[in-house]
């Protein structure tokens, strides 16, 4: 059944000789990747689901995965959902030498770029559980592919500009779409465009160079991170992100400087409530109270939204980055507060 | 053999309805931790090797670990290094619940802090590259433990203040050392303090939220980020970092303002032998071309290196965070450079 046999592997952290030279390549391909479809993978606990078609990763959540109140980070979360798209096009075998490019893509001088990407929480694994992270793929008009919400297009490598789906690129992966979705979108609303009038504005953010994905781009989780910095850090402390979405318009560089627009959906309403909150955190919050207090279920309803823009700060005009949306939940403390 | 039960796994990305509640608990706990050593743990694909005492872990270099020439940075690989040892401690059914401490630490408050860290890369692995993390500990003086050639001692978690390890703390990990040395420490060279007469300054470096680890501490990945970020980008874009040391002296919180101090030690040196190395790139790099240049020779002898110190910025004076010191190797470009 598995077609694919194990690479060596190399073990590090006993290393006892200097090294013999103090020269080392610029830049390394991978190896062994497979050429034909595989069913398990050992060595990445991924094996292939949903007749033929679908992928699954166990992973254990790290220490160095997870943040101060010990679950996963967001952007922990992104990372794997991005690894485990990867690894789909590994197990599929058409993996070229690219970052998930398939043999035909490259062919074409093609990369894939992510122009849409909607990512719902319900709850934050913490340090050391053990997840399943599913993902498959399913078309997206005509060319484009669908991996869970977000939403790939085809660009030239070199132009740098969006490109349909060539023939033999369809052929190669249209075997492998599902029709099936991870998040009932019926949130289709458009993300409106902020511009210098929003309440909280982050300039001059430069990316390092640990920023830069094997693209040499900014990787999205940056983008991820740049958005949520700039709420300020007492939301943060008390609230805890459900859901996210990404429109993405144009790729950043290296030497970009960042803008990054944030604007919340109904701040005032949320710090009117603030006290209210506080006297419900001395009971335990059966459904009984909930539906007791009319405005703290108002909240459920409507859950606290912002309103995200990154852009390019330039002249003559800023260029758009990404627009982006999230959704929040309020977080209880375990040490119940004394009314008073 | 096994005497760990595995965890119920949790499955996300596929999340298809709204979350029930807008309110979630602050803070999660560690569930399924063993009580008694455990040989192999099929989750994290670790076993205990070296008759019982050390520990390996197989992991698989992810998309998000490498930089853009495709290795696993400096610290994916710090990362690794980290969770193997919090892995060692699971394993050995002593995990209270806590960032790798014993029961025993628990019981008197103590918490672990690394004083000296020491790692050397002889190669960085690559994406997709299956690696073998091995680690173990070893005493290191009466109250400290080693782990590869990292220092760890014991710190109360209240006052701050570096303990003895207690009697009972000493019974449950002594059963585990080796005496093994993962470098061989001739270089107990002790690094200099620098000053502001430091050739290469970054100010007012500000952690954030995501630098900051389950202790609430900015974590260790981000010291050496500072570090290596102070150093000028041409000299990164040429070289990879082939060893470093760190010797901490005391914690750095959310709120501190720190400055980075770097000073090259051989700079001049190496920008005096640029032009030579730029005609080497166009030969096979032989060991008999390297026998005859002896300048370059000379390079391989004593490899680049760098001080670093970073420090929080205080009245009345400034107070040391960590001490470093870097060697680098220099790369060489795949796409041969004509000599003209």
């Amino acid at each position: 059944m598995n077609q694919w046999t194990g690479p060596a592997t190399k073990t590090f952290a006993t290393s006892s000789s200097l090294a013999e030279t103090s020269y080392v390549p610029t830049e390394q391909t991978q190896k062994n990747i497979p050429t034909k479809k595989i069913l398990v993978d050992p060595y990445r606990q991924g094996l292939i689901i949903e007749g033929g078609v679908g992928y699954r990763q166990t992973v254990v959540i790290r220490s160095h995965e997870v943040g101060p109140d010990k679950t996963a980070t967001l952007e922990s979360l992104l990372n794997l959902l991005q690894e485990a798209a990867l690894n789909h096009v590994w197990m599929s075998g058409l993996l070229g030498d690219g970052f998930g490019a398939t043999h035909g893509m490259i062919r074409n001088n093609l990369i894939w770029v992510v122009t849409k990407m909607q990512v719902q929480v319900d709850s934050y694994p913490i340090w050391g559980e053990i997840v399943e992270v599913d993902t498959w793929v399913g078309a997206s008009g005509k060319n484009g592919m669908r991996h869970w919400d977000s939403t790939w297009v085809m660009m030239n490598r070199q132009t740098r500009r969006l490109s349909k789906m060539p023939e033999e690129v369809r052929d190669e992966i249209t075997p492998w779409f599902i029709d099936k979705q991870a998040i009932s979108s019926d949130v289709c609303t458009k993300i409106v465009k902020l511009d210098d009038k929003a309440k909280y504005i982050n300039s001059d953010l430069k990316p390092k160079r640990s920023d830069l994905d094997m693209n040499h781009h900014v990787n999205n989780v940056k983008y991820v991170r740049w958005m949520l910095e700039t709420i300020p850090d007492s939301f943060l402390d008390s609230h805890q992100l459900s859901s996210i979405t990404l429109e993405y318009r144009r790729e950043c560089g290296s030497t970009d400087l960042v803008q990054s627009f944030c604007e919340p959906d109904n701040e005032e309403h949320e710090l009117h409530k603030h006290n209210d909150i506080n006297i419900l955190n001395g009971f335990s919050l059966t459904s009984k109270i909930l539906d007791g207090h009319a405005l703290f279920d108002a909240s459920v309803k409507f859950p606290l939204r912002y309103t995200h823009l990154l852009q390019i700060e330039g002249e003559p005009k800023n260029e758009e980055i990404v627009r982006g949306q999230t959704t929040w939940k309020r977080k209880i403390s375990k040490k119940p507060t004394i009314a008073h």
